[in-house]
């Protein structure tokens, strides 16, 4: 019982709801200061990048990883994920919403027809 | 139009979908390999600290600052987001998944009767 | 013996001259890309950001702090600059050399008489 | 003229005493705390790896890059070591002793006799 409606995607308002109480119940809510939480999420980046920092270029998929290894990368990648679930609250951002709007200005900034190559100087994907 | 139904809540799996359209429209899914898109996440991660570097302590709901700082802030937090959502699809995890087992392993690691500080030596919140 | 003479400076290159033997000792130059290394650093920076989560603003010279604490960030700043070194050298550039040259470039870009204020919008330290 | 005598390495001494004039004259010594030049040298950390995101793996010396990228890349190396120098120096640490402390902790770590693979699971490099 993962408090996610059985088949159904998560959504961060769900994840957000689940770290407020996680917090609240153990007090935790007095260290979670934006600049706190913000070097804690590049404490976990951090791990993140540990995990690939010996391995070379990764195929897609990561056709060669044991599958513990896959399930600690599902840990990290959450962990971050958590902790900018939980920044973004504590800024009063509305996550969910803001991501929607910023892929839409990356369609207005790099319209498709003109294929323009993600190698060029000023082109650096969806930021 | 986002894309989001009214009033309901962003999933994950929505993200996902929308940069797999996003990066196929463009030709870019060529570039999309693991450690590219980590290291891109950790390009926009120094972005989200700049704007937090020269401002001291920061209280929670950034009373202080100007509409154009927070709308800011909402575009280098969603750059991070969309980049981990690609990266998680790029290795084959399923984000949100992992992110609602990974709320789990914490409870079970840090249970609430304890009540245990989170400025213990072993203890780094959610993580 | 730490291999600086006594009560002489630490070069940059005496410590590139130490981690280039250091590798070589243990058959590591193989895994000494420059992507290896530099998400290692980002391990680190990691590392050394955890020493600071939850610790609110901290003041000039850690007053507070115990010394295995101050030990223990000695040692991952040194992380972080024995990888920037090896980062540095791995790929072919002088890192004391390319530090005075933005030293000075920092100088013309930021002149003395101007005193501009780092929380100007374009000012953003020594970078 | 850079302010190292001809044909010396630089020390990080050198770097230190600097910076600490450079913000001195600037008036910018109230804007570092340790936990600013920290996300600051998070800032620059993104930025060394924005200029390695879309490159996928690179070979050692950099071989087909311009000279310009390398100008490039040897700045954002130095805004990480200058920020390094300065947040080891507001925190009293003496970082060129701190690194040759670590080069000899992980030499204790790492014996060469054991010639122990960097890709074992507790192996990682010179942290």
């Amino acid at each position: 019982m993962t408090g996610a409606p059985e088949g159904e995607s998560v959504s961060l308002d769900l994840l957000k709801k689940k770290m407020i109480e996680f917090a609240k119940e153990r007090d935790w809510e007095q260290f979670h200061s934006p600049r706190n939480l913000l070097l804690a999420l590049v404490g976990e980046v951090g791990e993140l990048s540990e995990i690939f920092q010996w391995k070379g270029e990764v195929p897609k998929g990561l056709p060669d990883w044991k599958e513990e290894e896959k399930v600690h990368l599902g840990e990290e990648l959450s962990d971050v994920l958590l902790y900018l679930v939980q920044l973004s609250d504590i800024c009063g951002i509305d996550l969910g919403k803001a991501a929607l709007r910023k892929v839409e200005l990356n369609a207005a900034k790099y319209p498709v027809s003109k294929k323009k190559s993600q190698t060029d100087n000023n082109v650096t994907g969806s930021c």
